[in-house]
């Protein structure tokens, strides 16, 4: 049996009691190590806790020997684990599609993932619309696509939780040119560098999916110890220190219901003036008044 | 301090290590019980894997007296159970901002929701739009705000969660004319029944936001011992029989990427016809072809 287990999202004891005992049952553990970290605890720390030695699923490993890790899983109980939900925002249906070629019984154990805990923030997962990425702009490659999916959101007045870039074992060009097995350190995008690439891609699309007004709200480390909501408009979160990773960011859709703002509230400084910003955003993106059509007569 | 801990979707053992431990030193112990019902656990089962005695918290405690549940929470640990995430599909901000008006700290230790497990039916969260309720039609009241949710969702091509109607402890009319607190058994939302009332809904709008061919995934049972999937139709799931709660089920978007489609094989008997039925629904809901715009020449 392979086992699909949800870390979620800080400490070794986000775990599941259930997903525990399964790890504690099976012949080998390997843990994805590419897409995510968990902010409270690691490799060392984790095989502590499970008294369990843990094999780094790389990403090599997973997209080209996907086998090794399903080695013998028809007759051993294999655990791969996935920091947050393993159905979250990265899956792993093609490993999940190999077992099933080669036979093998798949059973998930779900856990918490950005994707659902981001309702912490107080905003109401109902008034969220499709989730976008943002990756890191370079020089000459800044991928808007995810700008027609913000305006998509805000036209129909819902919330858009915006995925920030992680680089973890990413092989520099250089390297990945010479084939060396080189990686640079990793990255993880602030809250500063995620509002400035959507100002960025505003002022070049100009279609007024958002202004550097906007309201949004910044997420860091959510689920640890150090989690951290702040509130503000875009160009006020373009200078914001948001510290250590992980962090997401939620642009408000046009429809904020009360309870929401009151929620938000806790984020701010000065609730007045974010009450203002809200309302002025609400307004500029109000959409057209109604004129009803010409009545068409019959002869 | 107040704890808001997730119990996940089906099992004792499916609360966090974190949860459990957390329960554990808490005095006080309430379990929202109107909302949702754990699948495989009830409140003696929990109670005996706690080794805590567990209040249950009705409707009318949490909208009515929340106060009682923060007595004393500035100085002793009280914990309210939720299923799923604490910030899942029904919301407990309201019971947030009371604690923070009466200056009550409150952690939240996060889990699985519908929320984010319905990625484990292959259909990518990246690709779903807004997620919607259905509720329970009667003759005289059949409310229909969904639709436009869905026609917005599938004019974007994405995915519909749709959220069946659970009506646990709700009082009858008559009873609750009379005030008497006498419930009605509980009631949960079928595939079959959701399937016949989104068709009804087409029949009557005709504004094409789906047809009855339309194909669909039906979840049922998430996350438990018995969890399935089926796809097809929303006709041929009209007529299925989804067996014991909970249900839930997903429309699909005009988009349906490679991977999602070869994963939804294994719920269907036929690969073919489905493969045909989702590529019909896609030529069916086709954008209309693209027109340039008549150039306008300045004289």
């Amino acid at each position: 049996m392979l086992y699909l287990i949800g870390l979620g999202l800080s400490h070794e004891t986000d775990i599941t009691v259930r997903g525990l005992e399964t790890i504690r049952k099976c012949k080998r553990v390997y843990l994805e190590a590419y897409t995510s970290i968990l902010m409270a605890a690691n490799q060392e720390s984790l095989q502590k806790f499970y008294q369990k030695d843990i094999i780094l699923a790389e990403r090599e490993l997973v997209e080209t020997g996907a086998d090794s890790i399903l080695v013998n899983a028809d007759t051993d109980d294999i655990a791969f684990l996935v920091v947050g939900d393993p159905f979250g925002a990265t899956t792993h249906t093609d490993l999940v599609i190999r077992a099933r070629e080669l036979g093998i019984k798949v059973e998930t154990i779900h856990n918490a993932s950005i994707m659902n805990a981001v309702g912490a923030c107080g905003l109401q997962l109902y008034n969220f619309g499709q989730t976008i990425s943002l990756v890191f702009f370079t020089d000459s490659w800044k991928p808007d696509s995810f700008y027609d999916k913000i305006h998509g959101n805000r036209k129909a007045g819902l919330h858009t939780l915006i995925l920030l870039d992680i680089k973890v074992k990413e092989q520099g060009i250089e390297n990945m040119a010479r084939g060396r097995l080189i990686y640079e350190p990793p990255r993880y995008m602030n809250i500063a560098t995620a509002c400035q690439q959507l100002i960025e891609i505003e002022e070049t699309r100009k279609e007024k999916a958002y202004t550097e007004n906007t309201p949004c709200v910044a997420i860091s480390r959510l689920g640890s110890p150090t989690q951290t909501f702040r509130a503000g408009t875009l160009k006020e979160l373009s200078e914001y220190d948001s510290g250590e990773p992980l962090h997401s960011l939620v642009m408000l859709g046009r429809q904020v219901h009360d309870l929401e703002l009151e929620y938000l509230y806790a984020f701010v400084n000065d609730k007045e003036l974010f009450k203002q910003q809200v309302v002025q955003d609400q307004e500029f993106f109000k959409p057209p008044p109604y004129v009803a059509e010409e009545e068409e007569f019959s002869d």
